[in-house]
């Protein structure tokens, strides 16, 4: 359905007396369109509240283990929509600009087009070895995640057969999540639901993610939440 | 309390048997130390589940009616800590990139330094006439927003007397706000919980976001949420 035809049939349930509720799959204001629809509601003479969610660009790099920010890694990140090639003219993205930025680099809907992505990052000066984790259906059960360097992240992507809906993580905070898989004894990354399970948990340094949830859910365990006041979980 | 003194404190709970909650405020790998506490535990052997949460970079900019992407304005968002000011050697923030990049800029913890992010984005590049919205307390009652430029917020924020907590948003998207104050009468932007009420939602052109959220809540409004699956609200 087009933006336009989703804007009007807001105002017309809205004008009929109905309290329509507008669901969308992450943060109504990080590529949501939010505010389009924002707007169209105000010129109608509708009243909006806007909720704010919880977005896949941390979400989904947490549940494969991937901090966006980590003290001595880095103190920034950005996000940026890879649905255009970075020579289409339809990109605004500067990627010259990314490419010299230590910040962690976060890409939605980057799959398609990540040869190109990756390699114009390397050609304005980006690392090659750059760590790069490409997490798939992320906080799913089918979750997956590849971890590898910015100049074979295409070929690899391509290899296991990855599509969307995907997220990809450029910058050695990519390092941390592998520190965490190491601890997990090779397998927790790909847990699902960021949930880490250490190597040695049952004493015999054999246990894994691997684990039927049922086990994992035995013994201590903590739980690195945001604040009741601040958010929640579904 | 040190991180080290909190890490600590989460094992030797968590060894004790207990299941043990840690909250955040925003998201726990969103300037949070989630990671660090991560390691800890799992180097304990102590298991953990991350939730993720709704950060302050996108929940308070939207409370003030900024989106940090709009079709036509910015594909792309960066967010930094402005804690440490641009020229002090902890600062591993690359400004002079940030200062080339159409890329919406979120700021945290900047107000004390602003001045000096200020500058330093002016002479690497930016247009100082860049619009600039400062968001104080956001999302509270007490939630203030400053919309101003790049060559006038120090002296701004400074003149409102405003600190922390707040957020800072640089680039074009604050216009997007500044269309949805000005649909509602001049005050909307101002309202905390992301709540905009059109001037003419009474007929008469006059009402306002100072109206009592009790009369907010009549008549026909529109919430763009997050879908349940995703994300929820407290």
């Amino acid at each position: 359905m087009a933006q336009e035809d989703i804007n009007s049939l807001l105002v017309a349930n809205a004008r009929a007396g109905r309290f329509v509720a507008r669901l969308k799959g992450g943060d109504p204001f990080v590529f949501g369109r939010g505010a389009e629809e924002v707007l169209a509601c105000l010129r109608a003479g509708v009243a909006v509240t806007v909720v704010p969610g919880v977005s896949s660009v941390a979400a989904v790099p947490a549940a494969a283990g991937i901090p966006l920010t980590h003290r001595g890694i880095a103190q920034e990140f950005h996000v940026a929509a890879g649905h255009v090639a970075p020579d289409d003219e339809r990109s605004s993205v500067n990627w010259r600009a990314l490419a010299s930025s230590p910040a962690t680099l976060v890409l939605l809907m980057a799959t398609e087009h990540l040869g190109a992505v990756a390699d114009a990052l390397i050609r304005y000066g980006r690392d090659p070895r750059t760590p790069v984790s490409v997490i798939a259906d992320g906080t799913l059960p089918s979750q997956r995640t590849i971890s590898t360097r910015l100049d074979t992240v295409a070929r690899d992507v391509a290899h296991a057969a990855i599509g969307p809906p995907a997220v990809v993580v450029v910058g050695e905070v990519v390092t941390v999540s592998e520190q965490i898989t190491e601890l997990c004894g090779g397998l927790a990354a790909a847990a699902p639901w960021g949930t880490f399970v250490p190597a040695d948990h049952y004493g015999n340094g054999t246990a894994s993610s691997r684990d039927s949830k049922a086990d994992r859910e035995e013994g201590p365990r903590t739980g690195t939440a945001p604040a009741p006041g601040a958010a929640a979980n579904d």
